[in-house]
């Protein structure tokens, strides 16, 4: 059940990379949560790549949601595109073959004939009218949210709040070295949502990700080949990142639990040779640490509310985001110069910094329909 | 009647100051011209002045055109806005006492309830479903254009054209030493246009309109108090700007014609004492040249297509245009420093650089109503 | 004695702000270490102030030292300066009257008519021509350095290594939100030091020394005026910053001291009726890390080595120290967006990461002549 | 003899391209003009090829001055630079065989052990102590004159004047789409001495430059391998870029002079098959222009006199010049956005806008020792 007793309604904007979809399979097993439209928008693969991820997601799930084709590229124009096939297989989903042969043939009548930008404002203008205001959880570029806002500035007031993984806190990048690939993707897009929208506004960033690690013997029963239909699909979308770029084999894992239940007190060999075992090891994941955190608030054991910028110029900087810790626009005793203005009192965004890992993991292994030992 | 025979359909996107009333009349007093859509747009003045602005011109036109209300801020948002109340008047109307108390309650019902960028997407869907591809003329700074891409980035495959004045060709400034108003207002927004828009797009610069100034003894028969009803409106608007801005008196103009005929040869007293007299002034306007050539193609005298970019970064130059005039970026033998890149083969916009004035002050003089002297 | 057993040489580039004072204090006092040179340059405060506060402490510690007046603006010009007088007072002492009222007029000769830029230039090669590398500690903009560069090229191979004082490592600034003063102060001439200069290079980021502050209690018997004229001195410089800064009222620890070391337990008032307690403060201070560090090394007790870019452009974010903490541009699994250049193998700097507080605060006692307890 | 009837000390900042050798023969061989030193920077080709091309031109001049050694690359450092090879040829002499087996062995005791920035400096600081200003003329990247200026800040107020070729005024590029080479190879050092230098300035512009074409025919004989050891070297230099740069076949012209003379009206074959005969076409020069027009002043027909200054970030920008033609900035009835501070008056620059071009040939004809017909 909700914080509020009754069901929740969200959109999920998403760009349908590996996190993405446990991110959505996390929205699509709550209880008490309502996914009433999936927006795509072009970010960690190319458009049509990501309607498709969508759709396999949902045939996987059994789920039927309306879904929105969103922005084909960056608020600015195709030219400026990078995306993250290095990260999440060229396809978004690992490059596995088993992912791939999933049949989304029923799913294909879900594709809604309106874009994201319409969908989206259409939904929460009748939402709106009916006394129900959805939220909206972005874990892509931001472009389809501004996108809705250019056609009614009044759109952001239609909502009950934005939750966005993306941005970063500390200057810590993973796309550049520092910005964080949503934001870096569309800094025009991200800036518009933060400057400009008028609902409440939560930032999980990249770092909190990173501080926040799913440890691998517990990320090794989420993506599992035999919990369930989920739990294998998320196994065969994670093995290329996780082997790749968190040094966690998953097919060796899944072969030798005992060992690595005991926490590897062998010491033997590993991925790469060095001396780490895999119960060591962890698994960064993004967008699901913003979806858990918004199904259950419980998790967010420490927040911040901040005003935070983003850097739209900047060879090294662009797309970074610059937070205002200690507000000092607002502090007469700072000198001013040249970039404060201190007549500018810009509104906070929630930040969270602090999250309870162990909640977490336990919902993804629930969603996943892996055992959850009592613990 | 058109060069093609029709009747040619046009949406006027606008910001609403004394040279977009000139503009608009011209527009609703050509023959063969089907006005389908006013658009409003923040730039030389608020929104709200905008509408207000355009239902006085439909108001003393006596003419009923569909008004959409747009942008009431730049693409990234209200904290960058700048007015040009310091040419047009605080209210664009050049803060004319008679111009404020025209009525326009009947005119009220033109305006939609539906947002410019909306208005124009359906507008030229349906205008693309019957055959019949419309003209956007815009004059205005291009952030509803930009928001109507981003609601479908086909959008501009449903238009026959768009013709701009903005911009400029030789870095020369009218808000900033080096960028024009309507691309400074909203840089990013014109980028878009120019880098996405997929149909022919004509670009009248800022230099065009200086180097093609109206002869203020023509200009003073144009904005008269004695002509028409338009005649007289185009004075009361014009009188401030004229005046502080370029020097012309239309008021002492009006009151001596015989002297002002006679090329003022008496030497008489100036506006500030300077030597020049009357006739031998001239009044700048710009977006009157665009839509005076659209509506006669054969003003245009010399016309180059050459791709034109906008730079958004730039201390000195943010909003100003870059046009490559010898298409070097494609020149397999220019160096290739960081900025070029070879394989970017931009597609041209249309850069008229010399027009009839002539033809533009008879078609001026007759959309006034005023006397057109055989010639 | 020094790591190596004898005499160092040491130029001192200062802006003397309140803590260069007690920074230059500490290199004076340290036995083995030799003063060659002082040069200034504008930063905290004009230069001429620059130059009287470094005679000022010249004439407390009873020292002859030359000194170099250097650059009277950043690299880029007299338009662009600001400068830190809300924090370290407008004459960089903390508007202390004792202290203007200090003799310096037999200290007037020490400054040299050569320039700070020439003077290091040819100090460095005199020594680099006797066998015998002087170390460069830079506690101000890096103004002269780069004017140093820009004379020969080859200066920075003359030098055994570069100390700085400056910049950032988590994008937390103390003059904008992102960037530390000496680096914002003059970004070009930083970015000149780090990406040309070929000696090794040691950054003491504003982070580090957010990180480790001086507790009160320990800095009000540093800053103390009843141990020696030093001490009394630094007491007379610092109770402006402490108390308006650090909420640290000196005076009145000194008055209560019995309290004080009881560690506040009575919870009476403090200076501005928060609830800490004066004992359970702490007074930041920036240029005496890097001196204390560099005298003694063993203070440093977790450094890294990593490329360090600095941003020249950017609207939040001039000034800032980009880190390549994970020497990402070398990767060559990691996407290439258009900032990173794999061919660039930029070298490290050396970025001290934690520091031992307590020998640094047994230094300053010690150079303060003030009473160091046994602990 | 020159305008004041004396002789005229002059610095020549050069980096060595085929303008540049022109330009310095035209000083070598004037009069009333004694060159005191030649500095020599970075710039259409690497430091030590820019050394070797002068001590060429004083070889075949058969002069003796000081040369010095100045910036090998731009002030921001060396991996920004770019070279003009593709103009010049790749040793900026052409590529000429001819021009490579000059020997210079007797000129290598020219080059000075002090660099060009310490040069200039002492050079200037002795003739201002001699009662006899020096002119500097920079026909390179600036960063030798902005070394010497932050050496000294008062350096520039030890010259006469600085006579520059670079920039330009319409946003016209030759480098990038709108920057000049000179201004940017290094912006910020141009930046520096349009900014900071307070002695006269005058700009000959890239515009100006193209504006002012030497007819091919009379090119054909100032670079001409029979007048003299002087025209044939211009001849060697020259000939590869008027060949592929402005289709100017001087091999061709000085096979068959009596065609070209009569105007080509054969209308025979041209370089590359287009309709242009020799005649008609022209060679772009740019040191030259200033260099002659400063020799003798008579040659500028029209000159203004406008704030310049130098856009340092910008995407399509950085380098450009951006020319204050209407003295904005002071104009208190022009709307202030961001960029304009109305307080900062900035001091003018010369700008000459028209030269007398058959002045200017005639000088070169002179220079080369060519037969100057009488016109």
């Amino acid at each position: 059940m909700s914080p509020s007793g009754g069901v929740r309604k969200v959109i999920f904007d998403t760009d349908a990379g590996v996190d993405d979809a446990l991110a959505l399979v996390l929205l699509l097993r709550a209880p008490d949560v309502d996914v009433i439209g999936i927006t795509c928008c072009a970010g960690n693969v190319e458009l049509d790549q990501v309607v498709e991820n969508v759709l396999k997601v949902l045939a996987v799930c059994n789920a039927n949601v309306p879904v929105y084709r969103g922005a084909p590229h960056p608020l600015l124009g195709q030219k400026k595109r990078v995306h993250a096939g290095y990260y999440h297989g060229s396809d978004g989903r690992g490059d596995s073959e088993e992912a791939r042969q999933i049949d989304i043939t029923a799913q294909k009548h879900l594709v809604s004939t309106e874009s994201a930008a319409m969908g989206m404002y259409k939904v929460a203008k009748e939402a709106m009218a009916a006394g129900d205001k959805i939220t909206l959880i972005a874990v892509a570029p931001l472009t389809n949210l501004a996108a809705a806002h250019s056609i009614d500035p009044c759109f952001s007031s239609l909502l009950k709040e934005v939750v966005i993984m993306g941005g970063n806190m500390e200057g810590k990048g993973n796309i550049t070295l520092s910005a964080e690939f949503n934001f870096y993707f569309d800094p025009e897009a991200a800036n518009i949502v933060l400057e400009e929208f008028c609902c409440p506004l939560t930032l999980y960033t990249w770092e909190l990700c990173l501080e926040h690690p799913i440890p691998a013997t517990q990320f090794s029963q989420i993506a599992h080949p035999g919990h369930s239909p989920i739990s294998q699909y998320l196994f065969w979308i994670s093995h290329y990142s996780a082997y790749t770029h968190h040094n966690v084999d998953l097919v060796k894992m899944h072969s030798s639990p005992d060992v690595l239940a005991a926490k590897n007190n062998t010491g033997g060999g590993t991925v790469d040779g060095n001396d780490d075992t895999e119960g060591d090891k962890a698994f960064v994941t993004a967008d699901p640490m913003a979806v858990a955190s918004w199904i259950d608030p419980s998790i967010v054991l420490e927040r911040h509310t901040r005003p935070v910028m983003v850097e739209l110029g900047g060879h090294w900087t662009r797309g970074m985001c610059i937070v205002d810790w200690e507000k000092k626009a607002a502090d007469p005793e700072v000198l001013t110069p040249p970039f404060f203005n201190k007549e500018e009192h810009r509104r906070g965004v929630g930040i969270p910094t602090r999250l309870d890992t162990h909640k977490i993991v336990q919902m993804m292994l629930r969603a996943a329909g892996a055992p959850t030992a009592a613990e």
